[in-house]
């Protein structure tokens, strides 16, 4: 049951319903930087009859997830290969975090729902999100890590306390939006802001963990 | 209007029916890592009579306004302090630092309970908090920052940029402590973890912005 609805893609592909309400549901917690959104404006943005939600995917929640793993799954792929590739570590790094960020920038929403939707659920079902959406890029940073102190490019650093500095460095700007305009007056977060923050975060990050 | 109930602070005194709201809203979302605490499970706690809420604070809203003024204040004062001292610009980011891991430690919601404060505030009540307890604390950074570069110490870094590199790679541990557990499966965020994550913060930021 695919239909054809008026929303279309970053590419200017029509949509499918399933898509539709997808694409919906992320530009309106990206506009109005909230997770706070009904499913009747969901399916009203999506031009898509609500009870298509409980067809596609059960439930609010099942939407939202299914939203996160359509943000999450390309970008582990792309991670995967660049874990894989020939390029120094440095670079594998660097590339890391600017995709992070270019993610964050295109799904501002994306850590907040994903702390939202792991509160709901059972230990059961956040260990088995984690495992899938979380745990392949703590492990691929991890290798990275090895690979660049194998190779004489970065010295010692704890994985996991580098994976929170990692996230933590490049969603901040994201998730504490309001203070680009309460503390520093800076009206929107555009393509300059986010150009400037993957030069500064690349920077101040890989200068972090060199070599001595 | 002081009444004396059940609850101590840390120093075993004996705390004011106004201090035990504080003190028990605190220990509820810390130990829960929740917001998501009723006004009766923290008069419960406290061992007031839940009318008090509404003579100290007005609402929930005011209670948890005062709890983060309570937590950000003492802070506020010391690092201004920490600006105004003779120490090496190094030495004072190191402290400011170490500073706010701890301060996270302690009132691990901080971050989460400001969000979710501006989110349900006008946007005057949002400039006015963020006045008060968020710009002076990028002010102090900046400050800082630039007394590093006249000495010679840091390279050139943007201000508004390294604030959010500094408060997400401190915080995220606290945020995402979903991670800890199913991601690198370590139960307890405890005080080795803490002693740890400041080792590892100082070392990789002061690199990252040490002058060449």
């Amino acid at each position: 049951m695919v239909r054809s609805t008026g929303l279309e893609n970053a590419s200017g592909q029509k949509l499918s319903a399933r898509d539709s309400l997808l694409q919906a549901a992320g530009e309106l917690m990206n506009e109005r930087d909230t997770l706070d959104i009904s499913l009747g404006e969901i399916s009203a943005r999506a031009q898509a009859n609500s009870a298509l939600v409980k067809y596609y995917f059960g439930n609010k929640h099942g939407l939202l997830l299914a939203l996160i793993e359509r943000d999450v799954v390309k970008s582990l792929v792309q991670l995967e290969h660049l874990v894989e590739s020939d390029i120094s570590p440095v670079e594998k790094m660097r590339i890391h975090i600017a995709g992070l960020i270019n993610t964050y920038f295109r799904s501002r929403y994306l850590n907040k729902l994903l702390f939202m939707l792991l509160r709901e659920s059972t230990p059961e079902q956040g260990q088995e999100i984690s495992d899938r959406l979380v745990k392949p890029a703590a492990d691929a940073q991890r290798r990275i890590l090895e690979e660049g102190l194998a190779k004489g490019q970065f010295r010692p650093v704890d994985p996991m306390l580098f994976y929170f500095t990692v996230i933590g460095a490049c969603d901040q700007l994201f998730t504490a939006g309001f203070a680009l305009k309460f503390v520093f007056g800076k009206d929107e977060l555009d393509e300059d802001v986010k150009r400037d923050l993957i030069a500064h975060t690349t920077s101040v990050l890989l200068a972090g963990i060199a070599a001595p």
